[in-house]
């Protein structure tokens, strides 16, 4: 007598994108003069521009491999290609973290790793999330059966820590004792970037506290200011303490492609008689239950590790964090108070006169025809807030602006 | 204070795999006159051969679409390209089973499905495997909580259903009553396959008893008797009780690409107040902790599945049962009794005279230097028996049956 998963239905209503997607077609449907191609995207963070020349070579080189009988690869490790962990292990060397290769696991990206890496944990644990946050981080949990029912925006037995405005949408320790604690810099929803400082603060608690950091640095490559933090592993200590889920998607153009990795150093410490446990736990979990990231996808990423391939990418990069500005500049001209979209592809923008995430959507959709994200779909204290997403063609994001600048109705 | 999921403390020791590779280096240790290339592996179910024109034509269009802003996509869906999901219900359906493109999940492979699958059912869940078994179905669940110690080969809580030699290798229906049933077919590791007949005894099971029926499916394309079913849903019923996993591994030759696919009729019918949520469920999970398969590699999928690219990969099929015969030929002319390896890549070697799997597998690798697979490392049930693949290039099948010929001593 199969019986499901019971913490399924615990899962508050749709994800945040699919609702995004029914409110713009109930639109379109009762706009018959609109089609779908009107509607301007300013909303999901999807990159839209070609991958680089090297990065191409790199994918062709892949598949061409596999053509011949003298090159072609069957399974590889489930770890990752070796020599892609290396250059992952040299890139952080770069920056001062000494890292084994064995401590990077390469994987086919930041979302399952950040949605699967609480299954090496016990299953009481306590959770702390940033709020708002990436969704994946709570519903992963959620599914864990580590929370109760979903009550007035929460899930009862997660623990949120507020990311407000007067703290720079960093948030203070959480407010009781707690095993695992969710942080993303640059943040996914608010565009906020952690300083060291910050960091240190969490780092040191975990480490009192033998607590767990999981650490999502998928935007590191948008930070430019010297000073900020790429990676936690940057701030003393953090190897004891922390995991960081990073990605390709972001700067190499991989969301579709699909390539990230995880870093679990041998040196963290958890609770209980075997505290150095997690990267071979991590290694078990991989081993068992997934079975590599794609030959052909591995080998676009070396290329895209290379120097003339960071190049290239950082060229991405700075043609998205052109657009941030254009958004920035023109939503600020209109009187908004504008977050984020310095280091980070996202702006968090709070609403004038007490607006509602929803409200200002609707709002946005119907008198300019462009579609933002809701705040408040990122958790509780994201109401009266929108994120604007800097990822689209420049043409597409100028006359968004141009759209906005015209017709929103303040 | 982090713990650790303590589950994975109730694995058994080592997949077989490594311990394999583990007495592998320590012959070579032990014989420095012999370097790893003088090692031959019948063993490992890996592909060897490389992937067709129109496949590699197929993954390179994948790649030109990236160059290009025109085509370049990002994000996909994270059920798979309803293209793919489409020519693959529309092959499904030449075989006289009708479903939706909706009830088709694309995946990164069978593997991570046949682990990930379990997780959409009740934790108390009772498990039935075959034994022996692909390791990855128990493994699963045991790192999911559904077991208790290891004893004596076997982990409390399991049912085992033995699959022995005057069965034919296909177990009787469960000694006690269960939730989950795992079965595979063609059978890895016995090369057996189940008949409409056999199959239609656990349907009829599963019905009567709300059980649900996980069918790995991943050798499917190795069938050429036209009596025997590709698929579970060949059988009337099934729809209301069976998942199946299937892969574009073993026939495309995807082991290290990546593409598999997952069956979840919305007809299939549990226990509890909500009968029919199999489908959403398996959704649910998908479009959270996976984010779809890689849109390159999908190309390269829908190339497979062009009649022309089916065509070519039943060339594949057919080279490696030609390797099958060889090694069934060799064998069963030295007096071994050999199943398996007629609509299957796999071959299963009774050992003589009450020879354990192990001491086989050393024999073999020190007096031959060839390398098999303990049947023992499968399940208790797989004591005394060896698993041989297929898979390789002929001139390396013909040299290892060479070397078994003239240099075991039985």
């Amino acid at each position: 007598m199969a019986t499901i998963n019971k913490n399924y239905d615990k899962l508050a209503a749709g994800y945040l994108f699919p609702e995004i997607g029914k409110r713009r077609d109930a639109f379109l449907k009762s706009n018959p003069h609109l089609k779908l191609g009107d509607i301007m995207k300013l909303g999901v963070g999807d990159t839209s521009e070609p991958l680089t020349h090297t990065i191409i070579k790199g994918l062709h080189l892949g598949v061409d491999k596999l053509a011949s009988k003298d090159t072609y690869t069957g399974y590889g490790t489930e770890q990752g290609d070796k020599r892609l962990r290396q250059a992952l292990a040299d890139r952080y060397g770069k920056r001062g973290v000494k890292l084994e290769f064995e401590e990077i696991f390469v994987s086919d990206g930041a979302k399952p790793d950040s949605a699967n890496i609480q299954s090496i944990f016990s299953k009481d644990s306590v959770v702390a999330v940033q709020d708002p946050a990436y969704p994946v981080y709570v519903d992963s949990n959620v599914i864990a059966g580590r929370t109760k029912a979903f009550v007035n925006g929460k899930y009862e037995g997660l623990v949120y820590m507020p990311c407000t405005v007067d703290k720079g949408f960093f948030p203070d320790l959480p407010n009781k004792k707690v095993d695992l604690i969710y942080l993303c810099s640059p943040n996914n929803p608010t565009g906020a970037v952690a300083t060291k400082d910050q960091l240190r603060v969490f780092i040191d608690y975990a480490r009192l506290t033998q607590a767990v950091i999981i650490f999502d640095a998928a935007y590191s490559a948008y930070i430019s200011d010297p000073e900020l933090p790429r990676s936690i592993y940057e701030v003393e200590g953090a190897k004891e303490c922390a995991i960081e889920i990073s990605s390709f998607s972001k700067d190499a153009g991989f969301t579709g492609v699909r390539l990230g990795w995880t870093v679990v150093p041998k040196t963290i410490i958890t609770a209980g008689e075997d505290p150095n446990k997690l990267n071979s736990l991590w290694n078990r979990r991989q081993t068992t239950m997934f079975n590599g990231a794609s030959n052909i996808v591995q080998e676009g990423g070396l290329a895209a590790m290379l120097e003339i391939g960071q190049r290239e990418c950082q060229g991405v990069v700075d043609y998205y964090m052109e657009n941030a500005r254009i958004i920035k500049w023109t939503l600020e001209k209109m009187g908004f108070k504008v977050f984020g979209g310095l280091n980070a592809p996202y702006l968090w923008v709070k609403l004038p006169n007490g607006m509602k995430s929803w409200e200002f959507f609707d709002k946005l959709l119907s008198e300019a025809h462009v579609l933002c994200t809701p705040g408040v779909g990122f958790g509780p204290s994201g109401e009266g807030y929108v994120r604007f997403s800097a990822f689209g063609h420049r043409e597409d994001i100028e006359k968004a602006a141009k759209s906005i600048r015209d017709n929103l109705r303040l």
